[in-house]
């Protein structure tokens, strides 16, 4: 068994997340919980997740004398809506949640949206613990404390920030994750690497067991990503210095080209295109060497494979982004890189960021091509 | 026109929160929003207090060249659904609130709770002003950052911490309130008092004037009760040193009975018996003095008057209290007074709580019949 790799940060005064990637993670995170809240623990999964992992995560518990009360919501984006979120919370108290209590949400991006907000909003708060099983959220969403669901009127309109207690990342648990959505998850791994020097030079000798979807490989990426996330929100918790706004890079261009789409791009797929885009306005508005930029363009095509946009009927989509909540009424706020790691704010038209886009698009329509 | 009376307080760290109270303070706040947000500003109100005041708010608005928006809630805890939150975030999203905007939350208890928690929800996060119009808000509630919705288990159990950056009290506001919810807010008024040794000393002198509602004393009331309570406060703004568990004085019978009366107490007088409780228990575990503890005890009965519970079937309510929230699986936590100004916080089974209580309506009914 590989060992352990774990770091800790402060996400806020008085807070603390601790870290934990590797095999066998989930044992040391049932031990955890009782150190956490002594009282009642509940996982807020999805069925799916559950029906996968649901089993093992119980088992583990009760080596630790816990026994975990399940909260099920229906699987992906349908479980970010308010009326889940009402009935999760609603369970929860029935069920028993008090306030030495706490939540562990484990599955992917929506259930720690959802299972980490239910712990915001439950009593007026109990700890949560993170157990990601997507490649995305494990290498992201997990940790930073953001919460949300969506509204008809957007993505994520209404929410909260709640830090989790624990981030626990068993590779174990990513092995039945389907392909498409291991390389959506890979999209935020290159632009968490695009924001760590040291990360972008070890890059190259990661691509190839990346995509093999190889086990040590994939643990440090995880690992390295948060690592460089923990640091980021350490420095700007709650988001007012903009400097945690750094890990917006990619994703003004990428949210609104997933609402555009209908959301038949995924996620990663949508922030793949954002990040080809933000590379080009990096190039116009960062001073970013084209060398660089054209570099990273290519290992974004190569490991999140975005889908070619030819045969997709992409609607109105600047509307889309005029709506971004990152705006305000003086316009977008999007984020370039300026080097290796380094970035900038810059307020930019949605006309301009629509045209980075185009411009992202003929270049990996004549690679492709070519 | 009275000066107005105002102090600021840090409710945590990167936070502060000012307190206007005052005869005119309604034209204060139109010209301290833009400076707390640029952008477009919202009002949420429950429709009968906006019919009543709606009007004036908006004028003083307009003469500092803004036009906020209404979002009317039902009357009454009502508005405090979990459906009634959605179609408040919903409209505020659909109606333009963006990152630079903010919340102006008109009304009673209700409307603090659900417009501070839409606040604290929407874009995750937005400026809340508070603008109290019923005495018990403005004595209490409106200051805190306490915001809440109730589910079918329970009143409050869905909410969050976020602090009001104004609270604006003009008593202005207060002169159409029922006597009945006058003296509601009294009884947070002189708990308010119990707890703060220099504002029990100045109590004798208040006790005619506020029961005559007269303007000076009640602004000076609601004045230091929101003083005594930003210091708590601001000892501790996440209520996790125990010290703001002091406020809690006299609600956990309080909110019992307010439940097991099926609301047909008011929080007021519920909390006004739990008051009487408090005392009770604060001689037996408290070492209060009993001289002390018959005075405060006639106070609560003179301001609060609240009704003899002789033709009220209260139903099963020890069980509500043992679902309190503020409890564990260690049994009750309760505030008990030791002192003028001085608390302590003691365990106890709902039995004993029942107990102090069933020795107060004797005391009560003692009282009422010499």
């Amino acid at each position: 068994m590989a060992a352990l790799r774990s770091f800790r940060f402060s996400p806020g005064p008085g807070l603390s997340t601790a870290v934990v990637v590797g095999e066998g993670a989930l044992g040391h995170l049932a031990r955890e919980l009782p150190r956490i809240a002594p009282g009642k623990w509940f996982v807020v999964s999805s069925q799916p997740v559950f029906f996968l992992h649901g089993e093992r995560f119980l088992r583990e518990a009760a080596a630790a004398e816990l026994d975990p009360t399940p909260v099920l919501v229906p699987d992906g984006e349908r479980a970010k809506t308010w009326q889940v979120l009402g009935h999760v919370l609603a369970e929860l108290i029935a069920r028993g949640l008090r306030r030495d209590g706490g939540i562990v949400a484990l599955g992917g991006g929506t259930v720690g949206d959802v299972g980490g907000l239910a712990a915001a909003l439950a009593l007026r708060g109990v700890p949560v613990v993170q157990v990601p099983t997507t490649l995305l959220a494990a290498s992201d969403s997990a940790l930073g404390g953001k919460t949300a669901v969506d509204l008809p009127a957007g993505k994520n309109m209404v929410g909260t920030l709640h830090h989790p207690r624990l981030v626990v990342v068993d590779p174990a648990l990513l092995r039945t994750l389907p392909d498409r959505d291991f390389r959506s998850g890979l999209t935020e791994v290159v632009k968490s690497a695009m924001l760590d020097a040291a990360f972008l030079r070890r890059m190259p000798a990661l691509l190839s067991p990346l995509k093999e979807r190889r086990h040590p490989a994939v643990a440090e990426a995880v690992f390295r990503s948060l690592r460089m996330k923990g640091r980021v929100v350490a420095s700007d918790p709650e988001e007012r210095k903009g400097l945690r706004f750094a890990l917006n890079f990619g994703h003004t261009v990428g949210h609104a080209l997933e609402q555009a789409s209908g959301h038949r791009l995924s996620h990663g797929e949508a922030v793949a295109w954002g990040l080809l885009a933000a590379l080009v306005l990096s190039e116009r508005r960062g001073g970013l060497d084209p060398l660089l930029s054209e570099r990273l363009f290519g290992w974004v095509v190569s490991l999140s494979e975005p889908p070619s946009l030819s045969r997709m009927r992409i609607a109105a989509w600047p509307e889309f982004l005029k709506a971004d909540k990152k705006g305000d009424r003086r316009g977008l706020r999007a984020v370039v890189l300026t080097g290796p790691g380094k970035t900038a704010t810059i307020r930019c038209e949605a006309e301009e960021a629509g045209e980075a886009f185009r411009e992202a698009r003929r270049r990996y329509n004549t690679a492709r091509d070519g």
